[in-house]
Formats: C-alpha cells, structure tokens, sequence
C-alpha cells in the first residue's frame, strides 16, 4: 500500500528550524508519513502566492495527498484552522484564503474547522501554530483519524476574490499579471476560455508595460533572439516571455501589472 | 517497524553537490535510512547559528533520531570526530562546540570520539568529512553498529559559553539578541525563567536601539499596525516583532545587540 | 528490497510550483519511488553547472539510481530527451551535452532517444518537459519499463567539449576555474593527473589574478590566516581557498578565469 503522502507549503524559508520542526512533530505522530516539500519560499504573509502555487501542482500528487499551507498572517487571532476535503485530495491550513482555486476549481465536499486540542501538540504556542495545530492535525488526518472527531463542518470559509479578465468594447482582452518565476516569465490571469484559438492565429498581440506588442507563438524556439513573445504556459495561463532573458525585468513588469491582448 | 530517521544541518547551501554527496553515501549504506534536512542555510562556518537551529526543533523529532550536523570549519585540523547519545537522540558531528546546547540542556549518557576508519568512505579527503567521515558513521549508527566498534569515549568535548541574560541591580534585565528569522523577527536570550509572569502582567516594558520600548503581549493580533511588541516565541526566548513587518530592520537589529527589559 | 531512488538536478529554483509537479508526477506513478533533491539551484539554462554538479556527486548514490536533470534552454525545439544507460547509473534529461561528463567518465552501454508518448504525461505542454517528459518517462523507468519499450538507440548525443588543462613549454600547467562554490573556493580543471605529487613537493605555486602565488597544501589547518592557498578538493580537482574568507571575492575570480602552476 501506498504511504501517505503529506506535501508543504509555508513561507517559512529554508533557514529556521519552523520547517523542520514541522516535518518532527509529522514525523513523530505517524512515522509512516511520507513529506514532500511543495516550496517554502512563499513570500512572507503572502496569501495569494501561497494558494496560485498550490493551484499549479496539487492536481499532479496522487489522489488522497494531503496539502498542508501554512502562510499565516492571522496566527494568533481568531481565525480558523481548517480542513477542506475534495473527491481526491485533502488540504489542510488557517482559513484565510489560501484555498480559494480549490474552493473555484474543485468540487469541495466538506470544510471542517479543526477545534479538537486532542489533535493538537501541547501547549499550542500563540505563535507557531504550523508546529502545534496545522502539522499535527495533518499527520492523525493521514492516520486515517475521521474528520468528526477533529471538528465541526462549516460553510463560510474565508475566500478572495479570484482576479478575471476583462473583456474590452473593443473585443480586447485586459488582464493583468499575477505570478512572475525564476527565468523572469511573466505569468498572466488570461486563459485559454479568454483567448480562443481562433483570435491567436489571427494575429493577437499582447501589450505590457512600454514594450513592442508581443506575437502568440506555440513553441520557444520560434521566437527571435531578444523577442518578446507570449504563450500559454504549463498551468494554462497566458505567459510573456523572452528567450533565456528576463521578461520581467525587460517589461519592468511585476504582479498587478496590465496587460491588453489586442485581438 | 519506523525507519532510522536522520536529519542533516550544515553551511554548505542548497546549490553546491555536498549535500546530495552526504546522502548518496548514507543511501549506499543504510538504503533504509529516511533523510530529513533540518537547514543547510546555517551561514558559512557559524557554529552558534547551527547549535542554535538544532536547539530549537530536535525534540520534535521521533526517539532514536539521529541528528547530523557538518558546521566544520576545522576540518583538515585534528578536531575530533563524536558521537553524542542522550536518552532519546543520538548527534554526529564535529566536536567544535556545536552541541553545547545539547550538553547544558540533555543528560548527555555517552560521548564517542569516532576513529574507527572501517566506517568512514575510503579514501578520506582533507575537505569534506561531510560525506567521507560524518556521513558514513551516522549511516552505519542508524545501521545499530555499536558505539564501541566506532571509537574510544571521551569526557571532554568542546562547549562554548551558551549566554545568559543578567539580572542588573534595579531589577532590569539586560540579555542580546541570539537570531533574527525570516520574517525579521528578533530572537533574544531572555526566557521566563528571567521574566516571571507577574512581571510582565505589571507592565514590563523591552528596550532595543533607539526604539520606543516595547510592551510584552501573549498574541500578535493585539499590537497596532506599526508597533514593536515583545511575546514569548515559539522556542520558549523572549522575541521582538512588527506585524506584517521586518522588526530587525525597523530596530536595525543583528545577532549580538543588547535588550533591556525594564520591570 | 531498496526502494527505486530518483535524484533531480534543476534550475527551477525551489520557489515555483515546477519541482513539486515533477515530484507528484513521479509519485503517482510509482508511489514507491524515493525522490532525492540532488539541486534546484543550477543558474537558469547552465547545462555546464549542471552536468559538474551531477559529475561530482552521481557516484556516491546507490547503484542503478536514476539520475534526472531538467536544465532544459532548448524546451519546444527539437531537441531530443534521452535516457542514458551506464553499468551502475541511469541518467534522463534533454539531449543538450548535459551528460558530456558521463560519456567522458563511464563506460556507456546504450543511450536512447525517448520516443515513446504513451510514457509522457497528457498533453505534454510546450514548455515544461520536466513535467510532461522526463519525470514520468523517469518514473516509469524505476518500475522497470524495458528501454525498448520507450524509443530507440542512438549513437550520436550532443556533447560540449571538457575543457583541459594544457601543459606549457616551460612545464607550467595552465587550466581554468570551473565552479566557485558557496564558501568562495575556487574550483579548477586541472587534476593530479596534471601535477604529480613530486612537483607538489617541489614547492609548486598556483598563481591566479593578480594574488600572490598559492602555494599547495595538504590540510586546510596548514595555510595562514589570510593566506590564499591551493589543495586538491573532495572532487579531485586543484582548488584555491582562503581560511573562513571568500577565495573568490579576494582574487576576483569567476567561472573561465585562467589558473596558472609554475612548477
């Protein structure tokens, strides 16, 4: 049989011991637990990152992967530490928004509010409570604990508002830009439902920041030695970029920048 | 039965081959050995900042761990190689001081200087007994060779002074900074053993740089937006915090600057 | 039975969702597989860094681990994925010169073209074989899928040229820096194959930049506080250091820069 597998997110960095310590108390409860580390460079505090990363690759773990997030400005304060269960994965951290493309995209069949201290590691810190509430509830979750015991279901998670597009009167496209990654690609909210097949091969040009309007091409390799060009990423969003350089830093673009297909 | 656990610190970062070095060889030897990485940021050759790490989050650690720490500035010199076993966790590492707090705060049973060449990779290099000595021994230590085939006991290991906070004439008490985390929050010395509950519930207030001084709270929700405020952190010190902010660059604190809590 | 271990060498970084997606690809494929992070931290598009990397430490793994390295600049061209096959090692990743250490170093028994799309994941983007190609074609790989199932052999991979040392007419060795690792010590090509152990003796001096020439040491212990000193690394190549400083930053030295032995 498989192990069970538990993957973390956090914006713990690489550096302390609250990533460690995590994967200890995990370990502990059930040494069965098999941890993959989705990344820890979250952005301090940085909610939205937090759940866009998490969207990008939950889907490729195996079904019944447990997702534990600990981005956690609120700790400390009143908000809840909950549990979201979908037909194929479960996910678990503070209800601040993080799970918001799960509650989008997923069909969710419970949210549960993580209340049992029985489940918690003694004394929950006002601090820390990736160690204390998240990890330990996580690890009896994949020891198979029901989710009764844990908590009682709710149906008000907090959520964000998840950016869309816009379509112009003109028939363009505005969106903006909500991830740039380490090659300085520029990820874009435009999906492919925005920009039919049709409207690329008609010669659609996207505009960011001062430069030229750049061409949808299919593959890299089309592209000119310093061109800007656009595509649709592995995560099927509309991506900007330039071949081994930077777009990011060319477009001087950053999250929350405009971007206009001109169709 | 729960597979040998060994966690891995070390300065060699993430990007140079030393680490997977360390545990291809542990793999080789004990290919049931689960690796977990505590840190490999600890800067280059700071001793204090490993011991520290390793304070902070060992305990979490299922018994039997095994913990090995390569923060060896030393190597190529004639510091010794240990073995360090305490009722719940064994640590392999350079006898550099590196468990210092490990000696003050365990009952330390035994402490093994490890010179049996027959576990160590062969031929051992002058640089990097990461993977030519430390890595094999605690592979073949999670492999339950007895401690007696690997070396000679030893009673004098190498300890710096771990520092502690004073308590001055008029009752202030005066510690320093011992970590600032990635959040930018600043970790003293001071634990509740200096500042007793009464203390603080009369008002005691933490002075660092040239800052306003700082109340003491139990959650982060309750300080203002821009305030610095003290609270007891998730490793049992005194810490130092802005929310949503960086409180070492607001106090432009560092490692090593004084804290005064006035009573 | 050891259980299948797969390394990953990248230059994804360790902050995007990239390495998480090949990891869940993998373990939905083979759930028993062992993921071991060899690194993330190749600068982006250096196959060079890449395949040092992996020359340095693939030997320290278990015998018949899968080596995986996505250093992917010409993703969407036409550039082939292959799979490498030695007596004790399987190597996977694009057909960029990536493996040219390998070829050099080991008795190759087959390479083969990856042809095969019922090994991939569906749709294989344009721009993430990492995720689509070479981790699934990886996994399956560890569950023992025959090479003739997957594609073809061929007989012409692309390789860059190893950069050698040459011997001068006046005996000096003249090589070049390769790699500067985290502590700032300087990596060269040159080997004890070109500097024997008598000329060692001899009092041979290392001269980069505009230092002082480095004499050769054996043991770390033996160079002065500041001095710049030359010794031949855990990788078998001659390096140059400076005791708890930064080699690099004080020579001013970068990848290429020229190295010169008088003899």
């Amino acid at each position: 049989m498989a192990k069970p597998l538990i993957t973390l997110t956090t914006d713990f960095g690489d550096a302390d011991y609250y990533v460690p310590a995590m994967k200890g108390v995990i370990l502990s409860i059930n040494p069965s637990a098999e941890i993959v580390d989705l990344t820890h460079q979250i952005p301090p505090h940085d909610i939205y990152t937090a759940a866009f990363t998490l969207k990008c690759c939950f889907n490729d773990f195996p079904r019944d992967t447990i997702h534990l997030v600990v981005v956690d400005p609120g700790v400390g304060s009143n908000r809840r530490a909950i549990l979201v269960m979908t037909d194929n994965h479960r996910f678990v951290g503070p209800d601040n928004g993080v799970f918001s493309y799960i509650y989008q995209g997923e069909p969710v069949n419970r949210i549960v509010h993580l209340t049992s201290e029985h489940y918690f590691r003694s004394p929950v810190s006002n601090t820390f409570h990736g160690r204390d509430v998240f990890a330990p509830c996580a690890a009896y979750i994949s020891k198979l604990v029901e989710w009764r015991m844990m908590g009682e279901e709710i149906s008000d998670p907090v959520r964000f508002n998840i950016p869309n597009p816009a379509t112009l009167a003109n028939g363009h496209v505005k969106g903006h830009v909500i991830h740039v990654d380490r090659f300085g690609n520029i990820v874009t909210n435009i999906t492919s439902a925005e920009l039919p097949d049709t409207t690329i091969q008609a010669g659609a040009r996207v505009r960011i920041g001062k430069m030229e309007p750049a061409r949808v091409l299919t593959h890299f390799a089309e592209a000119g030695p310093n061109e800007l060009f656009a595509y649709f990423g592995s995560a099927g969003y509309l991506e900007l970029a330039v071949p081994r350089q930077s777009a990011a830093r060319l477009a001087e673009a950053r999250r929350g920048a405009e971007v206009e297909v001109a169709v």
